[in-house]
């Protein structure tokens, strides 16, 4: 797998290059860690109208496709994958296209930043967005297999301690979008308030404004079992979730306010 | 203002009937408790890829509109409006569009739905999706409107406790896009794990799996002030939005995990 996405075109962050990066890793990272993707695709290629879709997804290669030499990771994603989806997917295929067009979004937020003034406002957050072919994942091996990816990114271990392997019904209700990567993005900002210099010189908004950060994270709540649960102990593959990502989510969160403020392009205006 | 969507072509929901709403208020909540915004747009009409960008947004009816007799609200969205983006909202008005096609999603997520087998897990979530036409906002009092109702919408009561109103350079760098509204939708899974009857006949899986709902909500952790800040005690504003916030969306979360599940049409199966 290359360490960086290739930067070309409509992948070219063009705003806060401090923030951008191409890191694969990164990338990854921000899409694995984010519980509901944004998917959007245009529904007729002749009015250039998109649609967004709440998916959920997961990088990934299957060991299938890295026994035949493939290294590239893909995005495999669930959800409501519509008949009129399907359709699309295919008719690009047909086009002999590589599949359907499809962006996927992931955006966390860490922090709102509350500066001097209302247009330096800002938030510490990690967002990612890749652009690619979407494909409907036919072969069974390779779909249990992205089943399994995209449970456990729910709860680790949680396919496991479930009833499986999914019956021929379930299968058949099953559909997966395979999104090979034409090219990803990400933005990252983290740190304390950062404000302008014009504003950074007035005596008297210093001495009347708050700055700093308000942490964001997502809070798991203590796990409630449901009306027909007969286990009375709370397994462990869900409690450690719960206690282990709290603790990783909250410090996060509280780290991320307060590094240093990304390295700016001072920019002159005309009050400055 | 109508009281619900209408009904049409794109924003048909299509699975899931019970979950489905097209009503005003729900769909307006969704978008103003909702951090991100995740806006898609065609950037070449000539091919069917679309991008998607996170924006900050709200759901608002600009007085000045509202005094012409414009009852529809607005969709007010702030982030990077690249100059590529302002051209093209441009060209759509050029060829005598209403604006740029813009397609506008919002999600929460609720809690994690953990069911006795991995094809019935789910998410309770709220998802809201706008469609329609997007314009940069040119009015300077309609401008300066939108930021406040913008910033406010992060910490309520923040844009009059920071150094306002925006200078010349501000109000120059500053970019609103202004989302008129053709069709909308949303949808909310709220409630306890619901299995299939086929699962719910079987001893086995009922005495073997822990079923119930892992609750989510964003919390707000303790603000934490930045290097120049010079006051001391963190602000009622803050603190008042901070505590108050975590009590209810710790209890929404919580709530949605304990409220029945949906009305389900119950699936046949060839297993069941």
């Amino acid at each position: 797998m290359a360490e960086t996405y290739p930067k070309k075109g409509f992948n070219n962050v063009n705003r806060y290059k401090h923030q951008e990066t191409y890191d694969v890793e990164t990338i990854h990272a921000i899409v694995n860690g984010t519980p509901v993707l944004h998917v959007s695709f245009v529904p007729d290629p002749a009015v250039p109208l998109p649609i967004v879709l709440p998916m959920i997804g997961q990088m990934g290669l299957f060991p299938g496709d890295e026994s035949k030499g493939e290294t590239d990771w893909k995005c495999y994603l669930h959800g409501y994958v519509s008949s009129r989806l399907m359709k699309l997917a295919d008719d690009a295929l047909k086009r002999g296209e590589e599949g359907l067009p499809l962006c996927v979004a992931a955006t966390k937020v860490d922090g709102f930043v509350l500066t001097l003034t209302p247009n330096s406002h800002n938030y510490n957050y990690r967002s990612a967005v890749l652009q690619g072919f979407g494909t409907i994942v036919d072969d069974k091996d390779e779909k249990i297999w992205a089943m399994q990816l995209i449970t456990n990114s729910v709860v680790p271990d949680r396919y496991d301690n479930t009833r499986v392997p999914p019956d021929g019904a379930e299968m058949q209700s099953t559909r997966i979008l395979k999104l090979k990567i034409s090219g990803a993005s990400g933005k990252v900002r983290e740190g304390v308030p950062e404000d302008e210099r014009k504003d950074m010189k007035r005596e008297d908004v210093l001495d009347s404004v708050w700055t700093g950060v308000i942490p964001i994270y997502e809070k798991l709540g203590e796990p409630q079992p449901g009306p027909y649960n007969r286990i009375k102990k709370i397994p462990d593959h869900v409690s450690n979730f719960v206690d282990g990502e709290n603790k990783i989510r909250e410090k996060y969160a509280l780290d991320a306010a307060h590094k240093p403020a990304p390295v700016k392009r001072v920019k002159k205006t005309d009050d400055d």
